[in-house]
């Protein structure tokens, strides 16, 4: 509701801003139109005041809903620039002379551009919707700039009218185009040079549109460039990455298939995960969202791990914080027979295969929602087969501290890795199972 | 006092430098204007000469107060250019011709020109001025920079009508307006044509306005709009963490209702504190200024906290140094029953409930000001109730080992601390009692 | 053979896209021409599609190669676009008149254009390419770039002539020209103003082309930049550390040897390893990828240290990785006598001079390949002599713990340092070796 | 000598890229000059060929000397082009018909031109200067950028020329002028339009120029901008950090009396040493070249204290990289009495006074050169009188571990300390004493 209102108070201040230049440039004055819309203005804006006495709004972050606060802080920031706006000005169809110097001013379009102070809420009520759930802030911004820079080039273009510039062969709209297009090629700096100022007030006020003007149009220029850029920050932060790799293995002299391996490396990396750096994200947050966030990227992970299944919502929350995430590619060994084991792996994408490197036996391969590792843990024994990557592999890793902790504080996960381990131990080294879901 | 002459100085230097080459453009002689205003600038220039033998000067660091020094530093540095500037070569009404090469040149307005020198000083006015505390210094370099670039469309515009783009039919101040229109138009790169050089030399000081004109130019424009840029550092940078936070949820695909958590939080930070790392802020102090600083961010906190009231200044610091912010949502959890304690809590803004999961019960709601974990400190047993943010709060935390230094060094804070405790062990949980500044 | 035909699927498009606009501005009804290209296209296009119906497609870096799921796949994104463009608008010879608003209009140069929905999958092929491994990323982004910008200014050159910009006395051809050069004039804001909009529609067109055009060259043009900039980030960030180096050691009064000395040390990194920063590279990549890109980076230095040759290859990838590599410029001190070792070193370039400072005497010099230091760690007994670069030295140095573990792990190797450590305790002293290839 | 030789062979270089264009342009065959110029020419190069054979070079960062190398690496890179260049067709008089597709083309000129692929060796010869100490390679980059910028425009004038834009009333010079006029107005983006291209060769040379040479003018002004940026990056720095502080304070409600003296802190750290990070600087540099540039930035302290006076060598440089920097601002407490002591301090600027809080008794004020804090460290006993600082100090603290390292292997130094120590603590809590150069 609020949304809508505020949506209806902008359409109607940019008209008004719109409007408001052309009715004095061309001196419009279509009594009938102009007596409604000035009621209707004034009781849009009178609307507003009513409901501007009783919208909380927000003060560092806290909401204030206390109506005396409420009353003190509108009237305070803005009644009364709202109380001026109220007055139908518009509905002035005389002109009021005014005596300045001996010349006489009719004052009366000036008037009708009081109304034009309602602009500064506009500020407001943009910022109101910056923070909008349904809005990328980047495409809002980029479409308030342009909203701004045609704006000013219209109030510049009915500026240029008002100084004179009218070929009587045209109509007004033909000729508000041509002011237009003046505009717009002064801003660009492009300049044909077949509209230029003829006298004084005109070279004038063409300073001034050229000073104003382009600085805006060149900063407006830079704006919208670094926010085209932004809006794929990720593409372009790996596209400098890989060319940093790519100069760095020429220099080097690195051999075409190490190159290509990595460079498929970083491929994957990008088509999987964009190249986000999670860690960054996560360490920006309070402790609390942080577990809740890392709950949902790895709820993928633990949905496949059957041992997990069932688990207590305590347990995935206390084990998914000691999870740490490892690639490998294909080919690589994740460890070697006989090494110490200091780790334990569960799968998330990809497939290892277990082996014995002396008999090129493969015991088995092992794929998504698999683990291995955990017997060299549990019996403190060294690694008793190799496991090597079939393809891209993510893993996520336990340590062995962490372990120790989870099998002591959830002892009904203890028990049931402890089964599967034995069950390992006495079978897996007899027969080349291919079953999936296994793990050592 | 100084402040006050260096301005008259500055504007003095900035008058002479936009009417000096004007007067030899238009060959201005009003003699009386010319004269007084000649030894007008005499006996300024004088006078600041007689005041720069007296004035202290900061060399690296350091105030040199010393009259010899500075007598040897003024003779070193602007002594020579100083007195150059102090003949009144404005004053010369005649032409002084001078015979090269077979013709005769009047060098009477290149003479008058000598004064400019003092331009020279102005750098070092505004360097003075960089470090006053009632200016924006980005403000400062905006205006001058403007400044600069105003002054010099002035000069190439003075050149362009000594070079003979005078239309007869316009006065002085025309042709001027005329000439700068044709610089702002070629420094801006627009360059409609409607004047444009039509004899060798005006086409050679064309190509020498254009190379110089444009390059300063687009450096302005450049400088420009990284100075506005740089006015809301805080806001840019906010915009953009978000930016890269929504790419990744979408990426991710986190649930509508994660997302907004995590966007409602960024916001309230935004709102709440503008995104300033306070520590990146502090650690750039020596630590003498850290605790002075820290004390006033934090003065708002221990001012609220009961217990802290009346405390010693020397406590007060100690404690300052100790704490470290936490934030939470609400509904998260600080930490719950059974939990092994590692802190105590300040609330700085926001409140929490005190409950039992497993009665469903909620002991009490602690406000602004409060404190609670004491218990499973002083006691060494886990903690007794779960404690859970009803909105957002900003807590401060004391880890263990501070708590005990803290105690040890200050038994008057210690001593009330376990009475309380001592306390709200017997009462709290056979009633829920909803009194603010109480904690656990 | 796949790039093969996408090179010819992105050749045909792009002819299309630059024919297609010319063929409706001039009208060419060529009928014969016409009639085999548009046959030709709609057979090129037909065979994409049923192409397109069994290639593998990837997604987030797996391959998918499932037939059933290609063809889901491409019905729902490709599909309708493809299909579209199958029909062979271009036969149509006549023209389609269609009543609008009591004029008749000609839809078939429209009709034609309909074809142009191909372009869609132009964006589909370069990101194909991006991956390729022959091409470097940069250059291929700044030809799609340039690519780009003259294809949009080919169309707009093509409007302009449709809005009636024809001089009579040129042909078509160079009519184009006219126009295409009033494009670029306008779209680089140069604006001679010889070609202008004389009419309402050329002006209304000219505006677009003023605020589209000149957004998009202002992009292209800083994209451009940048990516010329990128292409050589090594060089420009060691200029920026030289040029910070040269105003800090200006500002702190380095005397001039020590300043060259430090240069000529920045020079030496600069021209032997372009200053890339190696930990940086490989601390980006998974574990197993970063044995595998040390092994060839180091793979130099091992080959030349004589009692490297011939270990096995898990020696060889286990002491890699405990390496650390150690700079020294000529006459630094690596160590001296008396000092507790806690290095052993390998050189892997320059040269070094083992002496004693007590008598002067320079007992050997060792060059690359050669080891020294091992003494103080094997029998824990300070240094016995000191060592002095010779010039610019690259070492590799392997600290104490690291020599423990190797030595425990790999028997023979220990077995021969000892031996060596052994020989040389006895011999050295007595005489001044200068053979290469030994250490100390 | 290697140096003024390739001066002159830069400035031959330059001259030919210059004249050579304009010989063909203007058609100049003034024989004997040109036959003077030809022969000389072909003589310079000769000896450089020469001396090319036996000038050594770089090859990664090491010099090679070796004349067989040299003589393959000049064939292999450069002879070709030298040998080339060796041919005076300059002295061809008369003009070489060669009859392509029925028209008759003089290829003399472009003959004329083939001296020009000497231009290729620019690069190297900038390449080497690069690394000459005398120069500011920023400032150098930015000559060479405008030197090019110029160079093209030169080439782009002669192009002009050439394809008939001459005026009949002008002579050669003044005719090149507007030629180059016309090629700065259309690089800079100004077009003027008072000389545009009038037929169809021109129309399509200056869609050339305005290609290349718009994308390459903005690529120019973009590389000076950030050179003259980076030419004082200390300040920009500096500006940057005042700026986010100021912001900070604002937003964070700072009393005044707190904001000025942030505020003159901060001025301090930028007069006394232009907010350089030594730390950064240090931490790139080997170890051997640290030592050796902290001895001289620290000499200045060392000098200064009286107990290091005639220490040894190697205490210096141990005790320099042992101490680290602490700044006070007038008016903290360095430490109070009866807190527990861990540093001990040596004051570099400005100066201290020892006093008791009890008391209100100043004992004494130390200044430059002195030392305090030692009596702690010795006897292990907490503070017995607080220090304070009178005005902005540098002060140099020695940790703890430090001391006691310095002291064990020093035993001059420590019982230069210790007697000094002892004769402190009997003497000074009774007198006042306001000696320099004294310290507890």
């Amino acid at each position: 509701m609020r949304t809508l209102w505020d949506l209806l108070l902008f359409l109607v201040t940019l008209t008004l801003a719109i409007l408001g230049p052309l009715e004095i440039v061309y001196r419009i004055k279509g009594p009938i139109f102009v007596f409604y819309s000035g009621v209707f203005l004034t009781a849009i804006f009178l609307i507003d005041m009513f409901l501007s006495f009783r919208t909380a709004y927000y003060d560092r972050g806290e909401l204030i809903e206390d109506l005396a606060q409420i009353r003190r802080h509108y009237l305070r920031r803005w009644f009364v620039i709202d109380f001026i706006s109220l007055f139908p000005f518009d509905l002035i169809s005389g002109p009021i002379v005014v005596n300045v110097a001996g010349k006489t001013i009719d004052i009366a379009p000036i008037l009708r551009l009081v109304r034009l102070v309602r602009l500064l809420h506009l500020r407001e009520l943009v910022n109101r919707w910056r923070h909008a759930d349904f809005l990328n802030p980047s495409m809002m911004r980029l479409g308030i700039l342009v909203l701004w820079m045609l704006m000013m080039a219209h109030w510049a273009a009915c500026g240029w009218i008002v100084l004179g510039n009218i070929k009587p062969e045209y109509n007004a709209a033909e000729n508000y185009l041509r002011a237009f297009y003046w505009v717009i090629t002064t801003f660009a700096t492009i300049g044909y040079g077949d509209i230029t100022p003829l006298n004084i007030p005109q070279i004038a006020y063409t300073v001034v549109i050229e000073i104003i003007g382009v600085g805006m149009f060149g900063y407006m220029i830079g704006n919208i460039a670094s926010l085209l850029a932004n809006l794929d920050i990720a593409r372009s932060k790996y596209q400098e990455k890989i060319n940093r790799l790519n100069l760095y293995l020429e220099y080097r002299d690195i051999p075409i298939a190490l190159r290509q391996k990595l460079r498929h490396y970083y491929r994957y990396m990008w088509e999987s995960r964009r190249g986000y750096d999670e860690n960054l994200i996560l360490k920006d947050l309070p402790s609390a969202l942080q577990k809740e966030l890392a709950m949902h990227i790895h709820a993928e992970v633990i949905e496949k791990v059957p041992i997990f299944k069932g688990a207590s919502d305590a347990f995935i929350k206390e084990i998914v914080m000691k999870l740490s995430p490892a690639m490998f590619t294909p080919g690589d060994y994740i460890f070697r027979e006989g090494e110490v084991g200091h780790n334990m792996y569960f799968i998330s994408r990809g497939s290892v295969e277990i082996l014995s490197e002396k008999s090129n036996q493969v015991y088995a391969t092992i794929g998504e929602g698999g683990y291995f590792g955990e017997i060299a843990l549990l019996m403190a024994q060294p690694r008793n087969a190799s496991v090597r990557a079939v393809e891209y592999c993510d893993l996520y890793t336990l340590d062995k501290n962490s372990f120790q902790v989870v099998l002591s504080e959830f002892p009904q996960f203890a028990q049931q890795v402890k089964k599967m381990a034995r069950e390992r131990m006495h079978h897996e080294p007899k027969k080349s199972a291919q079953r999936g879901r296994r793990g050592r």
